[in-house]
């Protein structure tokens, strides 16, 4: 059940060309047997969010055990005339051999931290990045928005409906299992279902409705043959002058002489607030208590707290094209920026200067750690280190913003534990790492949001969280700016 | 070259679960062999642009022709509880029978039209609605949004750039696909290369160059290796001040000794103006007045519009994620709606009302043609008819808006031609339809636009072009809301 289409697709060809032309010039020089190390982060949250849910891991792994180049993609490159029979032949036999460290899936993570580090040869490493971009980024993107609509729902259970307004079948089917992983109770989705086993749900469309000859006779006839889990639409004429007063019927000369119930009605268009408080009251006054009612109407995280904050009466929500697409930050982005060459073994530092400061990276081969304050048990920030670096919790710890000395905060000693955010993943082109159920990775994430004060959740102006550095990789940071400066 | 992965891939899954309890309601109410008229349109342009380019019936066509429930489908649907197994035997061979016409590739289209119908058994063409509206919403936002950046670059090539930040792999693919079709000059997605034939491009990442002990041994590197295309990322560092004079140097010590030219420069960051006009200074002082400048920096529509104002010297333009999401507007709307039923060879209209009038369907089942003035060669409008409705290019033809008998317009007989927008996609089942290469599409796109009027190629208040119906159509429409309202 949980196997992707991974393993059934070659997706190696999803990459940008440059990185042929990047791995054939290694080659050529050789260059090709020269270690790299990169890191995966973001600079900003989407929606102006407090935090991104981390997700997309499982493809990745997957998209990198499979990854190979066929005889078609290699009679495909050879076609292009830009490389030479040894390379093609190189490629033919390529097997990424690199190490991967990376943040577990469901884990909130911040601006700047490394979500995936990569240690592999030049062309290896420079091979994988766009599918690695891909994977991180489209999955985390719908995992974060699905987390804030699911959040605003206040309980109540949300259902991913977007397929039809997806970017493409991979948008609907990875967006569904990272929605699931940001909070989501199911999703439309049928192939979501049976790649990841995300319970399916669903009743009917108004052509449905349409295709009988009266409202009635089509809530009959499913009320039939759904008899224990009937739920029905109710605005396809008009909610209710004619869908409750329908549906009200059916329940009562249809379901109960089955000794069953009307388990509930879902409304898709309109005003919810007045609809929901109306169709509520007219289903208890017949004495349906037990229907519940479901929203679907170009839902948000806003929308959905708008109508609560109206007194809506509603037990669940399907939202559509505003999840599945992200529609309102419809891009994640994260970068893959080169942070350290190995040469005979000697780590070399590498940063990408830029006049915009966001855009200056962190050099080194580093470790990102979560620290926790003891007295409240909540995370206080994540610290970059150099990954040769140790924390001793019995000592002070001094942490720096990103590019200011005189902007640090110290942590006493005995006050904090921390925890490594990476796990390895590949070790040596072997992976290392679980594969966890969608339920596994969907309990780790609300363990870890336990950690995070209540703050950062908010939808507007969230607390910033801390992603700090080292003293040493801050000083040696700005030793190297400074010395590219001249 | 031109098969896409749909035919190694069973996305058949990829729907609504409501499709199948609406497929099993049908069956088990022996609706199976209804007839139904399905129309797939949608009501807004996007970005508030003037027309869609529609995009993506080659892949419907594959999806549709390859459509089946595996062993592996019918087993997962089976431990859903939900379906009996006859139901399931019928699934087991299902194989699409219906017949479909639809709006070639390409073409610009307009609000409310139906760029695809459908008339199949009931259950079939409920099936397949979701991956329909999936792979034409899909293709047809990038595509779209692809013509709007091209426009504006105006007759300078643009490369699609973005599949890092794309919404899944198909997001790359397929994006690049509709990318092409909307007008851009080629990829970077090697995939896309692979599976459609677009031209793929790329040079090299910052990364190529920090992995080099300085900018000028990377240049240099790559020079040797592509004498005959050698095109430098110069903003590692500094554009002015390091990379264009590495670059210059290395045409200069390196590529004229081989008898070669420098063919081009990439600048991804900082002030594209500004740069530009420098950059373009500085390699004409040193005789490299062939030297192309490309530039990659966030850019849209707009963004190229105004550095091309302000007197940018560029020669190509790299898009990402703008365009590979359309981030602007990342959802194309197109829904799917039930028009009529066919009960023992009679049509039936069905339309949906509500109250918000622009969602009020029109009834029937209905063709497409598009009018064309005579005497400027330019087209004057679309109209909806009934499908056994004729023209009659020797008398008068009125059209009439879409819900206003008053808002009309006649075209006097002889003043005009026209032409049916649909054609035939698949007769009972069979493909009936040529595959087209990208390459025809995108001239017949150009053919296409060349009967449209210049102003409804703005960016800003297009002229909005009229998509109207036969007056027995409207008479019919307004007859049923009336007959619906009591």
């Amino acid at each position: 059940m949980k196997t992707t289409v991974n393993s059934e697709r070659n997706i190696t060809l999803v990459m940008d060309f440059y990185e042929l032309t990047m791995a054939y010039s290694y080659y050529k020089k050789n260059k090709q047997n020269e270690y790299a190390y990169f890191d995966m982060f973001y600079r900003n949250n989407p929606d102006k969010g407090g935090f991104v849910v981390a997700a997309g891991l499982q493809q990745l792994i997957e998209a990198i055990k499979f990854m190979h180049f066929s005889e078609g993609d290699i009679e495909y490159l050879r076609s292009l005339n830009h490389f030479d029979e040894e390379f093609l032949d190189y490629l033919r036999h390529f097997k990424f051999q690199g190490s991967i460290w990376a943040i577990p899936e469901g884990t909130p993570v911040f601006p700047y931290e490394p979500i995936v580090t990569v240690r592999a040869k030049l062309i290896e490493a420079q091979l994988i990045e766009t599918f690695l971009l891909i994977t991180m980024n489209h999955q985390s993107l719908i995992a974060t928005k699905a987390h804030r609509i699911v959040q605003e729902a206040k309980g109540r259970p949300v259902m991913e409906f977007g397929s039809r307004r997806a970017q493409g079948y991979d948008g609907a089917n990875y967006g569904a299992r990272a929605a699931y992983i940001g909070g989501v109770s199911g999703t439309a989705d049928v192939a979501a279902g049976k790649m990841f086993g995300i319970p399916v749900l669903g009743t009917m469309a108004h052509s449905f409705v349409q295709s009988f000859d009266s409202e009635y006779e089509a809530f009959k006839a499913y009320a039939e043959v759904y008899p224990d889990s009937c739920v029905l639409l109710v605005d396809t004429y008009d909610v209710l002058k004619s869908g409750i007063p329908n549906a009200i019927n059916v329940a009562e000369e249809v379901l109960a002489p089955m000794g069953k119930r009307l388990s509930g009605i879902r409304i898709d268009s309109g005003d919810i607030a007045y609809l929901t408080k109306k169709a509520r009251a007219m289903l208890d006054v017949a004495g349906l208590t037990d229907c519940k009612i479901s929203i679907s109407n170009s839902l948000d995280e806003y929308l959905i707290r708008s109508v609560l904050e109206q007194g809506a009466r509603i037990d669940s929500f399907g939202v559509g094209e505003n999840m599945i697409t992200s529609k309102s930050a419809p891009v994640f982005g994260g970068v893959y920026k080169m942070c350290a060459m190995e040469v005979a073994g000697h780590i070399i530092p590498k940063i990408k200067i830029s006049e915009n400061t966001e855009k200056i990276t962190n050099p080194g081969y580093k470790k990102v750690y979560r620290l926790i304050e003891k007295e409240t048990n909540k995370a206080f920030a994540d610290i970059i280190m150099f990954a040769d670096e140790k924390i001793d919790v019995n000592k002070d710890l001094t942490i720096y913003s990103l590019l200011d000395r005189w902007k640090n905060k110290t942590l006493k000693a005995g006050s904090y534990e921390y925890f490594e955010l990476q796990k390895p993943v590949f070790h040596n082109g072997e992976v290392v790492y679980p594969e966890y159920t969608l339920d596994e990775i969907r309990a780790y994430r609300k363990a870890q949001e336990d950690l995070l004060w209540d703050e950062i959740f908010r939808l507007e102006y969230p607390h910033q969280y801390y992603v700090d550095l080292s003293e040493k990789l801050i000083n040696f940071k700005l030793a190297m700016l400074e010395e590219k400066r001249h």
